[in-house]
Order: structure tokens, then C-alpha cells, then sequence
């Protein structure tokens, strides 16, 4: 598992420490669900980290926090820029709002209406693209061109990183000593914190990531040794369609410890059976780590088990259990 | 504003306290979300007490465990029986079967096909009856003929009052001094256990109560001065059908500051917008305070106000703002 990046590029967990001063004022401390329901259903003790719940809907205000609350007062002037399948754009439109800088985010034109709604909402400028890494890089690379803005990636940025680590920070204080975190994996973003923390404050924990069957790269990357990336999947865990880059792929490679698919079907259950059960609004993307735990109950059963829930970003008009 | 109860009969704060020890090892405390966009609409500070996630998905476990874990052995074997539009139903089914006793149910044939199956999950044995207060006591007279079960009354009976007087005690403890609190009025529960608890321990605080438009008997009587009760009001809130009773009469009259009511499109829109922006999933029902707080924003503004999340149980396959 060859690992190119420059070391110097990559976040320690003091940046963690002090991301989490940073962003404090401008996020929720989420809190901490569990459910006899689920872990009578699995085996298992299961917690919830609902960032859900969070500022913007998803944990992707922490980077998003991060980065923008950490730029110099010369750089902040020309704002803020990025890509983004829905909660980054979110994210960092809040968080440039609440710093009083623009923010331009190129979004793919399928992306849900909702999200859209919501990036406007919060003060970002969309720009849209075509569905896919290729047309979305093309378009973002005219826009800051045209803005010089300071792009701040979704996913593969150490501010990012660093600033995703302070989940798991507060999921470790929050509960008393876990076996096992699991979390989605798209870019990778939120499970590269998750490495990046517990490998320093709790190295016992195993780090598992959970994947759509159908834009199972991340899963196929792990198993390969190097990084593959996918064009375009189509799943409706829409949060998870990017694929790994150098950074993200330095975590996973080095400290995940399995990665777990589910399928379409699956993931929707999951999500159908959490708001039937939790009384929690989830996004499909975030449904599929409860998913992947439902049909592997074996490798769970007897384990304490932490679950970040990553965001509730979902088009209300449009639930996959009635449409679909 | 005459009062025909007897004394002998009405709760105390030390009642409370003493179901607060009693029930605390079956429920949740549940946790209090705020939320600044709802912050920034109305002009005030909510805080939002999640009885959504309570155990049996509303705050009535609180009375319902009271209840049956108050109960002697001698009593306890004959098991309970209830009739309920739902809720209650749930919640008298847990705790019977915490407490492995049998837990009889009338229940109306047109309630949420989720909530019946959700009282079978708990054990619970369901009677059907018709949507009607008449039709339930009469149906119910001949079950509890049949079985001898030791009645726990919805909301009409002192240990239930003292059990969800619980909530607000709990709420206390978890923000620092409130203005006012708004909570859903059907029978007039869970608002009698506000009363029963914040006239002793922060009587400064206001109760408001809310109510569907078209379920409006417990806004009559308040302005009248007597108990108007209605036979089958028809309204999307539907644990708030039924007519208040002697008990939380008592309660109502000398304490609540007011009664404000809401359409069911009003209802509705508060419904999905709390989904929407809080990622919480909430019943009809409890969505009736904040669509209150919504109309009459001029009278919450500024206050600290904390509103009582009801219940979660909803039928997913049938959301109000799809399907209507």
C-alpha cells in the first residue's frame, strides 16, 4: 500500500485540538443516541454520534469551520470556493457566512433541490456542473480562476481533515470507551479524522468504513492497495459518489481496518427502519453504515459500537420508500 | 372556574420526585435541541425537549411506567389495561412487559397502522373499538369485565400525572431558566404534569398550551370555565382527540396561561419544516406548539421558551405532505 503524499501535507492531532478551539463557537457538540431497538437487533451496543443534528445538517461544517476560520485576514477577503456533491457546499457557505466572506461552490445540477435551497440560504453562489469528477473539476477550475478564492476541497485538504477529526474527539468523550467506530466513506474525509484521532487518543478502536455496493470504489481501492477511482457511480447515497485522493487514502490505507458495502435496497431499510425507529432524519448516505452492521451482524455481535451519523440533508418530497 | 375534584386525588411534587426515582432505570432523559434557524424565524430562544426519542417513541412511558411499576405484586398480576389513540397504548405495553405482566388495549380501528403494530411488538393485546370516546369506554368497560386488569387512564389518573410531570422537571435541569413553556393539549397529560411541576419548583415560568383548531374542546373550556368535551373531533393530530378530565381539568384551569390553536395546514407546514431543519422526526401531534409559536411570534418573542417534542411515531408510508 504505497503512500506518495508529502509528509509535511499531512494533519497531526494537535491540528485537531486546535481546529476544535477553533470551530467551537460556530458548531454543535451533537449528542449521542442509542437504541435498545437496534442493539436488541444486533447483538450489539450501539451509539449514535447525530451529526445530523449539526450546524448545516452534516459533520461537514468542521472542516468547512476549519479551514475558513483559519485563513489569514488577506486571504479571507477574496473568500472561499469549492465542489461539492451537497454538505460541503453547506458547509462552507455557513461557515464563510459567519466569517462575512463569499463563497462560490460548484454543484452538480442533479444534486437535490433541497441541498441547493440551502447553499443559497446560507449566503454560497452556485455554479453548476455535470454530474460527474471530470465536468465538476472543469467547471470549479473557470470559477476560481475568475475569483481567486481560496479553494477549500471537500475532502482532500489537511484544514479539512483535522477539522473532521474533532467528531470522533468529542464521540470518545462522550461515551465510555468504544470497540469499534464505523462511518461512511465517500472521499474519505470523515473516516481520515476518525484515523487521524483514535491512531493518537484510541488506538484500540478499529475503524470500519461503509460503502454503497454501487460506487464501491473506496472498498475496491482498499483491496487493490491503490487508489481506483470511479467517473460517475449512481447511488442514492449521493454524499458518497467521490472517490479517494492522495491524503484521504494516506488514512484509510494505513489505519482502517475493513471496509463494509451494502446495496441500494439495503441502504434505504437501513435509513426507513433508523427514522421508524430513532426518530432521527437521515440521509441515505448515512444510512449505510447501520446498513452494513445489519447484514454482518456476526462481526458486531458483543462489540461497543460507535456510529456516526453523518447528516440529514434529505429532500422531503422526494423519501426513496414512496417514490421509489 | 370550579373545581369538582377531590383533594385526596391530586398529585404532589413529592409524587413526582418519588416517579422521577421510580421510573428513571425504563426511560431516557431525553436530550433538549435548539435549533437557530427556528431561533432566528421567531425572534426567541426554543428549546426543543425530544420525547421523540423517549422510550415507546413519546413522553407517556413516563406515566405508564409510574403506573405499573407503582403497582403491588397482588395488583400487578392481574395485569393493566388501558384505551388510548396510541401513545399510550405503546407506552403501558413497554412497561408491562418490562415488568412481565400482561397489558390489555382497546384501541380505535382507524389509529396508525404503525402504532398497532408497534403495541404488538411490546406484547400488547389490542381490542378494536370505534374513532369515538363513546365507543372506547364502552368497548373497554367489557375488556376490563373480562380481565380484571388494573386500569391506568391515558392521562386521567394521578400516577400519570405525577409520571409525566417528570419531563418538565428534567427539562429544568437541563436549561438555565425558561420564560415559558408550550406543550400539545389532548387530554391534558402531559400539560398537567407541566403545571404540577413548575408550580412548585419555577412557578415564574408560563404554560401555554396548543391545540388543533379542530380539536379545540380544551380552548373552549378554558374560555368557558368548564369541561366541553367533544365526541370524535377529526384532526391530523390524533393524539390530541380527546377531552380533558376532572383531573387535568384541575390542573388547566389554575394553571395554564393561555390556550392557542392552529389549522391542520398550519400543523402540517410546522411538521415538515422541524423535519426539514431539525432532522427530527415528530407526529403531528407535536408539531401543534411550534405551528402556535409560528402565528403568534409576537407573544414568544424575546422569551425563553421551551417547547415539549411529544411523540415520533408516525406512519412513514404516509406522510401528510405527500399523500394529502
Amino acid at each position: 500500500m504505497k503512500d506518495t503524499i508529502d509528509p509535511a501535507v499531512i494533519p497531526t492531532y494537535d491540528d485537531v485540538v486546535a481546529a476544535h478551539e477553533r470551530i467551537k463557537p460556530h458548531i454543535h457538540r451533537t449528542p449521542v443516541l442509542t437504541s435498545s431497538y437496534f442493539n436488541d437487533l444486533v447483538g450489539a451496543e450501539l451509539f449514535f454520534k447525530c451529526e445530523n443534528f449539526q450546524k448545516a445538517g452534516a459533520f461537514k461544517v468542521r472542516g468547512a469551520c476549519n479551514a475558513v476560520f483559519g485563513l489569514s485576514d488577506a486571504l479571507a477577503e477574496r473568500g472561499v470556493a469549492t465542489h461539492s456533491s451537497g454538505n460541503h457546499a453547506l458547509s462552507l457557505s455557513y461557515a464563510a457566512g459567519r466569517r462575512g466572506i463569499p463563497c462560490n461552490v460548484v454543484m452538480p445540477r442533479t444534486a437535490p433541490e433541497a441541498k441547493k435551497a440551502a447553499v443559497r440560504g446560507y449566503g454560497g453562489i452556485i455554479t453548476e456542473c455535470e454530474p460527474s469528477t471530470t465536468s465538476r473539476e472543469a467547471v470549479f477550475a473557470e470559477v476560481q480562476e475568475r475569483t481567486g478564492a481560496e479553494f477549500v476541497h471537500p475532502y482532500n485538504d489537511p484544514r479539512v481533515v483535522a477539522g473532521q477529526g474533532t467528531c470522533s474527539r468529542e464521540f470518545m468523550e462522550q461515551t465510555d470507551g468504544l470497540d469499534m467506530m464505523i462511518a461512511p466513506i465517500g472521499g474519505g474525509g470523515m473516516i481520515s479524522g476518525c484515523c487521524l484521532t483514535l491512531s493518537n487518543i484510541a488506538p484500540e478502536v478499529q475503524i470500519i468504513a461503509a460503502e454503497p455496493e454501487q460506487a464501491d470504489d473506496a472498498y475496491r481501492s482498499f483491496k487493490a492497495g491503490h487508489i481506483i477511482a470511479d467517473d460517475a457511480p449512481v447511488t442514492i447515497a449521493d454524499g458518497l459518489k467521490v472517490p479517494l485522493k492522495d491524503l484521504t487514502w494516506h488514512f484509510v490505507s494505513n489505519h482502517v481496518s475493513d471496509i463494509l458495502t451494502a446495496s441500494e435496497q439495503e441502504i434505504i431499510d437501513a435509513m426507513k427502519l433508523t427514522w421508524q425507529r430513532m426518530k432521527i432524519v437521515m440521509e441515505p448516505s448515512c444510512a449505510v453504515p447501520l446498513a452494513t452492521i445489519l447484514k454482518n451482524k456476526d462481526k458486531f455481535a458483543g462489540k461497543r459500537v460507535g456510529v456516526i451519523v453523518t447528516g440529514g440533508n434529505v429532500d422531503l418530497d422526494k423519501l426513496p420508500w414512496i417514490t421509489g
